[in-house]
């Protein structure tokens, strides 16, 4: 399925200083001026030196449907009810037709103050663009980087489940999650609609209700599956076992069983986990296993997960001796407040999971729960600008930019280059002086073996560059943290990748810095 | 205008297993039993003793659309291809019309273990609104409940805009934040799209783009206003004052206040705040004001917000004396980073800070981004459920129930009352015994001097009961958050509100705890 437009994806979906702004342009007469705008971050999220740029297929729909109607446009007017009638001719006028955009590929590993988004064109219409390609990348680029935290965390033969619909920011929030924690690595989501608009694969079993909807053996009437009476042998077998389980529970494995015999996966915790769930899933499973259908397996909700998946896999093991039968290696899903510490803390306890299923800590990133992504205008009729503040980290890099990643002889990536876009290109085998953007002392000679140009025009008027599809997003993705320095994307303590400024680029920040900025005096 | 139907708010917004749930409950015939379903939360967000209920009007939209259609049940049936087909016409034929939900009014103070919703019906269609209400009061609740903590904490004379679009999860993140936003307290939000669709007041100035667009004083042409140059003036009064600044930062606001005469409020930081951003504003304003227009004042976006708002408003009052001008009480605008904590502090220090502006923190609800409302199963087929789990804060109150707020001679509240729906109401003036849930030496009496009945019977296959406005809502919690006891509301280690049960509920959870935990056998 085609995913449908979304409605908030439009021009009005922006600060309303953007459109006063604007209108100070057009008043002034500046509103065609060629612009160059930037959108960066400042800083990893999650204590991390790495971060996935995510959401560029939201960016070019936007751009595609960028047009004002006569609806919005009456609103606002009424927002700023003294501005000139011309205005809101001009603005029902306008549309992405002049703009240029340069974008780095999504599921690319992304560094601070490297322009993710490169924007040129009329500087009024560039300026529209800022908020919207901002709330359409930054959670999109932060959930992804989460996303692949988890999977990084968790190892690459664990499957990972997204079940976070019900804690998103309502229910965009929830798509975007889904969306991109697969982008991000995930195997599925648990959102069905998701699942149809984006084309993610979609699991998952049952809920407490489901088995507290059962109050006693006499709820399960039609007991039979292919014939025979799932409820009888698993009752069967809880005696041979010497169980003493809760009946509702048991009742609902197998009505459950019923209803999906060879995908039959049991929430064990609802009234005790090893006291009775587990118990009465392994009598429903023998059940099912003696009718002749595999068990999948359980999933452990609350509690303790490494003693609780530990002490599980015991119990599948002794049941396989006892019944001689194939449970040893029967799936333990685990789902409770999941984060990727406690998936490191679950690894040192070598925990029994083979699946994780993560909801609230990763789509809320709890961690970090913003991307700090801006956009800043660069260059004005052809003029570089800066933005300073008393705040260093706020410093702006001036100037149209090309960005380059430099691998070196091992096939590394050694750094991340900036470059006035008039500048020569790094070349292979020559050497070049590359700078630390602040600070002086720091600098270094890089001869790369391989050049990787970072940004590709892929909006010129319309879209001119295929958009590589979420699967191949994700499989990007993998490869690109495969190849990058464990130091750097490691969990504790991590390497920060190197960024830097080509010599000129060097010079001109200093030399416009000491331009704009007035010494202040004190007496 | 009429908001528009959110198109992810639909049946399908669920996880995968409410729908392989269903399919159990009808392959087992259970699918039409009589189901009672309570929406609660488990503990209060922000280390907070109180949470503000809201999202009712978009449960109101998810009722009035719940329908699959045939795409959809096409959908899900690649998701269980072994069901029976007739399981997919069914699907097809249900809605909400036999169902009945009861809800605390949006903007109701409420607290944990009480049900906010109560939801009657088939158990597999209230089951199938687990998720979608999950999703869609979670949020909202929270994020108003944050909002309604900022604005306690800035103090009901300041003036709090909502400025967090580009900080959301996607668009629709961002809607349900400027939405719930204002209903929590805060007087208008930065994003246009919300303020057409929801009516909320809009409001913002202009961003360090506009400031880096201009170079020179050349860059500003037409520079009358109302036949005067209002960049000749300005550069008078610098002259005058012997300021040093940035000329670019100067014609930017002499331009700004061009377009804007009337709301001339200039970002100061783009620079430096103190040495070119206010001494430009203050040239500006001086100029602007011997036009004939009031200058409005300043925005901050870095630095030491205390700091910096107090030197501002210190230079505010020398430029009112000197030159004879009403600008002591120009507007001082803040933005960076706040939150909470933030404004406590900057209240300690004695800032001048006039509007809060806050954007990430409000609506990613850092310090705790997500609340924890589940939806559980209370009673099947008149049968009482209850779902235990090893953890005590997971149990759930079984019983179909009612919720009162008692009200003492002092006309606080002293506590909320869960009560089983066939029991006497309490009644004003009447002694009655009341218990904590779980701590069986928890017990008092009260004799309430004023009894409010919780829920209201809002839906009864159609929507039954007029639903508050936005505005409404707003007018009833800062209502509530007046006449609740400050230990309870109070931002530091606040005193928890008393949540009871009814004598009667006491003792039947103990009895069906007992009845329903197998006793483990350790050796």
């Amino acid at each position: 399925m085609e995913r449908p437009h979304n409605q908030y994806i439009r021009p009005l979906l922006t600060d309303l200083y953007q459109i006063t702004m604007c209108y100070a342009y057009w008043k002034n007469g500046h509103h065609m001026d060629h612009a160059v705008f930037d959108a960066f971050f400042r800083k990893c999220p999650f204590k991390g030196e790495y971060t996935v740029f995510a959401g560029l297929s939201e960016v070019i729909e936007f751009l595609e449907n960028f047009r004002f109607n006569q609806e919005e446009v009456n609103y606002i007017r009424t927002l700023i009810p003294h501005a000139e009638s011309e205005f809101f001719d001009w603005l029902l006028s306008i549309d992405a037709s002049q703009l240029k955009v340069y974008a780095i590929p999504e599921g690319t590993l992304v560094f601070p103050r490297i322009n993710l988004l490169r924007i040129e064109g009329p500087l009024a219409i560039a300026q529209l663009c800022e908020t919207t390609m901002l709330v359409l990348c930054n959670y999109a680029s932060l959930i992804t980087t989460n996303a692949a935290r988890f999977r990084k965390a968790a190892g690459k033969d664990k499957v990972m489940l997204e079940f976070g619909l019900r804690r998103a920011q309502g229910p965009d929030g929830a798509m975007t999650a889904s969306k991109y924690s697969y982008l991000g690595g995930f195997d599925s989501t648990s959102n069905a609609l998701a699942g149809m608009i984006y084309g993610i694969p979609v699991s998952g079993t049952h809920a407490h209700s489901y088995i507290a909807s059962y109050v006693d053996y006499s709820d399960f009437r039609d007991r039979l599956i292919d014939g025979q009476d799932i409820l009888q042998l698993a009752l069967d077998y809880r005696r041979e076992s010497g169980f003493t389980t809760n009946d509702g529970e048991l009742t609902a494995f197998a009505s459950y069983a019923k209803a999906f015999p060879n995908a039959f996966l049991a929430l064990v915790d609802t009234y005790d986990t090893l006291g009775s769930g587990i118990p009465n899933f392994l009598c429903v499973a023998l059940a099912l296993y003696k009718i002749g259908h595999k068990p999948v397996g359980i999933r452990l909700d609350s509690g303790d997960l490494a003693y609780l998946s530990i002490q599980a896999r015991a119990m599948f093991k002794k049941t396989s001796e006892k019944f001689n039968v194939p449970f040893e290696d029967l799936k333990i899903v685990a789902s409770n407040d999941i984060n990727e510490t406690v998936i490191h803390s679950l690894n040192d306890q070598k925990h029994q999971i083979d699946v994780f299923g993560v909801g609230t800590n990763l789509v809320t990133c709890q961690s970090q729960p913003a991307l700090g992504m801006v956009y800043k205008l660069v260059e004005i009729r052809e003029h570089p600008r800066i933005k300073l503040s008393n705040e260093k980290d706020k410093i702006t890099i001036p100037c149209k930019k090309n960005a380059f990643r430099l691998f070196g002889e091992s096939g590394e990536a050694i750094c991340d280059v900036l470059m006035m876009s008039d500048e020569a290109e790094p070349q292979v085998g020559t050497r070049m002086l590359v700078r630390h953007p602040f600070d002086e002392r720091k600098r270094m000679f890089v001869v790369p073996s391989k050049v990787e140009k970072l940004h590709k025009l892929i909006w010129d008027g319309r879209l001119v560059e295929k958009i590589p599809s979420l699967s191949e997003g994700r499989e990007r993705l993998q490869m690109q943290i495969e190849a990058m320095r464990n130091d750097i994307t490691r969990a504790i303590n991590p390497t920060p990748y190197k960024i830097s400024l080509s010599s000129n680029l060097y010079d001109y920040l200093q030399d416009l810095w000491n331009r704009e900025v007035p010494i202040q005096e004190f007496r």
